[in-house]
């Protein structure tokens, strides 16, 4: 099991546009060949973990729909970013205006709720980021001074086969008016992937993170000394090949091939 | 007529926030003896034109809004964005998505009404920002890899007493999602500032900008060689006083008194 001719233990994966095309209606497609990549590598007794921005569901529902598409993997396993900020807001006794999917509050119950806001959290709230509830977030920060989290910084994703804005659009937009840098919680914090790591029991080199967000994924993961490997699903976009910023340590076209490469390695 | 010692021949003035306060319905407040102060430096023979951001009304209909509020000037002392971007998409025969407020659209009439858009013009759309006009202007820009401008780059006014985001909170969003510079049109673009003094006949430094947006007012003028004066009025922010980037040539409590200030030196 290695990838370059150096050891791999653990294998962090994306969710959606590496397992699973995302859907806006129902579970979404699962991708050719993954289910059977991820039972390969966990067969072979790597540890596997799933770090996600999903900001839409739940873990358990998360867990629940990716059971439904055939893969097999414990509630536990699934690091989604509401849980991480979760945290963070209790150690910081903070009273956030929530401005996120409805589907991910259970995730964030932990949270006190307060009227006397102090910060602002965003998630990809869809439909929810309207004119009126962007203006909500936006004179919380102005009132409070308080800090912005943001569950993830992702550009867009693709649902089916339409680009849709993500929240890392919404967190820019709430940023350049409050004037402060959004905070984020989930893919490319260091800290969210050093969690995921430390579950695995792994070193940072022995681990390689299977993303179709070139930036959140790939980048996010080497600036922590893990492999960032690119697939070609889900959001993926030609000129990614070619990214000024990051250079993937592989480029592949889905996690099936990756995953035969470091079994048979 | 001069301004520490210097003539001053041309006089910009802001109108939200420095002529009157906003309001989301009806003519909003005058500002106390702003009406006076423009009659003093016209009455002096200052030159005096009226540099606005505002993408809610024409140029037309916010002249009528002023004369009612008391101010006297002719429809073409006024200066907003949409016009200087009707010029722009004539040039360069663009076939841009609007996502503006559409009392603004008559400004921007002479635009070709095209459904294979190749740019996005955004001005501030108001409830017109949703989720769904926000996608579709990204959509285009992705589609098309064409260029995104956008009428201003303020980040918030004041509105009925409360802090509003305004167009440079959504132009940012796009700009972020989809990876691209938004162009502006309107303050601070130097261009925009030039067809002003042009208008006037009048050299920059022989100018003076009175606004209550400390950097597309004020550092937008400075930055073509105009003095830029910031006022208490409008969406002021005792902060703007130590503002990282910009310090003004003067802070005055309103619009009264640097007029006073120009006639009587």
């Amino acid at each position: 099991m290695s990838f370059n001719g150096k050891p791999i233990k653990g294998v962090l994966l994306d969710i959606t546009g590496v397992l699973a095309e995302s859907s806006a209606e129902g579970d979404g497609q699962v991708i050719f060949g993954s289910v059977e990549a991820v039972k390969k590598l966990t067969d072979k007794g790597i540890q596997v973990r799933f770090l996600t921005n999903e900001t839409q569901r739940t873990r358990r529902n998360l867990m629940e729909k990716l059971h439904r598409l055939g893969f097999s993997m414990n509630e536990t396993d699934i690091f989604p970013p509401a849980l991480a900020m979760s945290s963070i807001a209790l150690e910081k006794n903070l009273r956030p205006f929530l401005l996120v999917h409805e589907n991910v509050l259970p995730d964030l119950a932990a949270i006190p709720i307060a009227e006397n806001y102090d910060s602002v959290v965003i998630g990809d709230a869809v439909d929810e980021f309207s004119y009126q509830n962007l203006n909500k977030a936006f004179r919380v920060l102005m009132a409070s001074g308080g800090p912005l989290y943001t569950l993830g910084k992702g550009r867009f994703y693709r649902e089916d086969g339409e680009l849709t804005l993500d929240v890392g659009a919404f967190a820019a937009a709430l940023a350049f008016a409050a004037d402060r840098e959004a905070i984020v919680c989930g893919k490319p914090a260091p800290n969210f992937f050093a969690t995921a790591i430390k579950d695995m029991g792994v070193r940072a080199e022995e681990t390689l993170m299977v993303g179709d967000d070139i930036v959140s994924d790939v980048g996010g993961a080497q600036a922590c000394g893990i492999k960032g490997i690119l697939v070609r699903t889900g959001k993926f976009q030609p000129q990614d090949e070619n990214h000024p910023n990051v250079t993937p340590d592989k480029i592949v076209n889905n996690l099936a091939e990756i995953a035969d490469i470091i079994v048979s390695d």
